[in-house]
């Protein structure tokens, strides 16, 4: 297969920039065949890029006939040097006549999935062949929408005051004691993969007051949900001098003010998701519930029964999404349900000041207010059946003036998936990590 | 140790928000007493947050005998509820005189570092003490910096339409082949942890044309000097369409602009690190050696021999860097020296087109243009003496219109040892891991 070298050519305008102004004017484009059609005297080429498509117009007699015979095929890469023509029939009112047509890298004739958008190919097979399937307009739109959600997280807690943190992945004890890590052979020794900031986010927030970090965190489950990663990216947040309800507060704005965002730079991207009527700003406060308010009404209006400490089961958060479809706290989970680092109630002990947020059956958030006080951490440990001398690097910071805390963590390959009204946490994802899944 | 409770006190305002505008009014302040004194009648306390220091003074017979009588101690965790008022004297010209005060957390009569200033304790009882030390004037000018570097390069990106992307780190085959990977036992299978982002920006930038991540990869090197750490914090950039000379630019431009944003918005930390003289704005075009210009320098000026194809020994860097204090670049290394991905020049195959950003003695980035043809890349696989079949799912990716493109990573560690003019990479880190060091 002969291919041109790209030599000089570079690109003067992605399609999104090909505006009014510059009719008249010679651009050069890049980008992917989408499309192509050949009417005789007439060809077309539609070339989508990173942002848009523009029409490119061959027409026998105006441009050269070695251009004229150029041959292309679907998603080959390709640059066009042309001028920038109106033309009220062609996508946007403008059309590229070129003058040069340079093959900068084909395909096979037939394509692994089918990006016509006609038919939707299995997900495992759209997987393996990633780029391709990033490119359809579907994928364009999720990945936008994250990129935004990433940017609006960063704004939000910036302009409130929160440092962004970077913490080590590689950690030597367990966070919650154990269990869920992919171990790591690091070096003579044994470590772990961090499943979150948990330790690192409390302690610096004896330094930097609120704290924020977006990374990624590992969780060695085998679960094969599709709500389930093995490789998951968290907003992990802490703040100083707060305890569950300034947490609760600061999650429902920020949620409200990242949809806000979305709406006001993505519609088009909700749009192609059919999601621009169901991702909407929620109002606030978002409605808090007891854990026993909840236990006790999916006893009663759904007939299932779970005995207080017990988890709540997958059915039965299925149809608590039911009747409580959108942004729901739930709070005050018993203690023995909840790691050593959350406090119980001083006055319920069997409770403790924590929570999940919750959109519909899905659950976005965990949190609550921490244990502060050193002795009474050691003290939580032993009930956990944790050893604290395991713990000894992380306790030592509890010596230099620990502020009272709280925080949460939230998923945000979760929090894309529901905003995208996805079926799929994969789809959410560049390139998901599953227990079957490493590659690509 | 007895302590108070948090209860409903809130922060009202942060040190640095304690504005004339403010006198008279009632504010409620947290954080640590950075210094205290007692001169009889009369009590200071310095009470440090996140961003400044305030005056608290207590004065026999104006605040109540109960608060006067109050103790408190180094970098006790405190709450301040008080008036503020104007006191030429106070540092900033405002003090605080208090109506109540909080004791949230205490410490031990003697802490493990130096918290004046006047002695520098040594690095590795730093990091096992790193809450404290992080609350230093230097660490806390250091952070901040870097909170403003890594805005600062997604603000140049962004703004350049770049697209931010997330890619895994737990991944199946090694990036450069083999060496100085951290294995992981990943449920029944053996995978790794990512070296880079390499081949996974590489596949995006066939979606996204411009894309960078900034996140951790892993080096399992035992390497003790002070420029090496085995978990640290990188940029990756590649452009579509693009080749080396297009990212010698990019880079150019982006620590050009990364450093007047400092200036701009830092210059105080840069002044508490002595370093507001030296971290100045570079002139670009940075200058272009290559890596023959570079040995025969080293040759003629040191009179250390390097043989073609040959690494540049520390000790050459360290020369390098007295006559070559700034940034520049040294191209053209020989393929041999360069792994698969980076591709030889068509009329001198002996020579990649790469590159190496040098700030004085230290490597800051590698790069170079990329070979984007799939059947050369299994050809340069072949001769690194990889197996193609390892590759697999990423050739894969080769098949669907690949675009010529160029990039290279940045380790920001580095980078903030350079601006901030560290001895110790450890230094630029919140938690260093390194062969030793394993925690916190």
């Amino acid at each position: 297969m002969s291919m041109d070298e790209m030599e000089d050519f570079r690109k003067t305008h992605y399609t999104k920039d090909i505006i009014p102004e510059l009719i008249g004017k010679e651009v050069i484009l890049g980008g992917w065949v989408q499309n192509y059609r050949d009417l005789g005297g007439l060809k077309f080429i539609i070339l989508q890029d990173k942002f848009a498509e523009r029409q490119i117009t061959l027409k026998k007699g105006v441009v050269s006939n070695d251009l004229f015979d150029v041959k292309v095929g679907y998603q080959w890469n390709i640059m066009v040097k042309g001028i920038v023509k109106e033309f009220k029939k062609a996508p946007g009112g403008i059309e590229i006549i070129p003058s040069q047509i340079k093959i900068l890298n084909k395909t096979p004739q037939k394509l692994p999935i089918d990006m016509t958008g006609e038919t939707v190919s299995e997900l495992d097979i759209r997987l393996d062949n990633r780029v391709l399937d990033l490119r359809s307009k579907k994928n364009q739109a999720i990945f936008r929408i994250r990129s935004e959600v990433i940017n609006s997280i960063r704004e939000f807690l910036l302009k409130n005051n929160f440092t962004e943190i970077t913490t080590p992945k590689i950690i030597a004890s367990a966070t919650e004691g154990g269990t869920e890590l992919f171990p790591i052979i690091y070096f003579e020794e044994e470590a772990f993969l961090s499943q979150s900031a948990q330790l690192y986010k409390e302690q610096l927030c004896s330094v930097f007051e609120n704290v924020f970090e977006i990374s990624p965190a590992f969780r060695a489950e085998k679960s094969h949900t599709k709500r389930h990663l093995c490789e998951i990216f968290t907003l992990d947040v802490e703040m100083a001098f707060a305890n569950m309800q300034d947490v609760l507060k600061l999650l429902e704005e920020m949620i409200q003010f990242i949809i806000k965002d979305i709406r006001e730079k993505r519609l088009d991207d909700l749009k192609i998701l059919n999601m621009e009527n169901k991702t909407i700003v929620p109002k606030i406060p978002f409605p808090r519930y007891t854990y026993k308010e909840i236990i006790e009404k999916i006893s009663t209006e759904f007939n299932i029964n779970v005995e207080f400490g017990e988890d709540i089961s997958t059915e039965a958060y299925r149809k608590l999404g039911e009747v409580l479809p959108g942004y729901y706290f739930i709070i005050d989970w018993p203690t023995s349900s909840k790691p050593f680092y959350i406090i119980p109630y001083k006055d319920k002990p069997e409770l403790t000041e924590s929570f999940d947020l919750q959109k519909g059956y899905l659950e976005l958030t965990s949190g609550g207010t921490r244990v502060h006080n050193k002795e009474y951490l050691e003290k939580r440990l032993e009930e956990k059946d944790l050893n604290p001398i395991s713990f000894e690097s992380h306790l030592r910071m509890f010596d230099f003036g620990m502020p009272p805390h709280a925080g949460a963590g939230l998923g945000i390959d979760r929090f894309i998936t529901v905003l995208c009204g996805l079926d799929d946490i994969r789809e959410a994802v560049m390139y998901p990590r599953t227990p079957d899944r490493l590659t690509p």
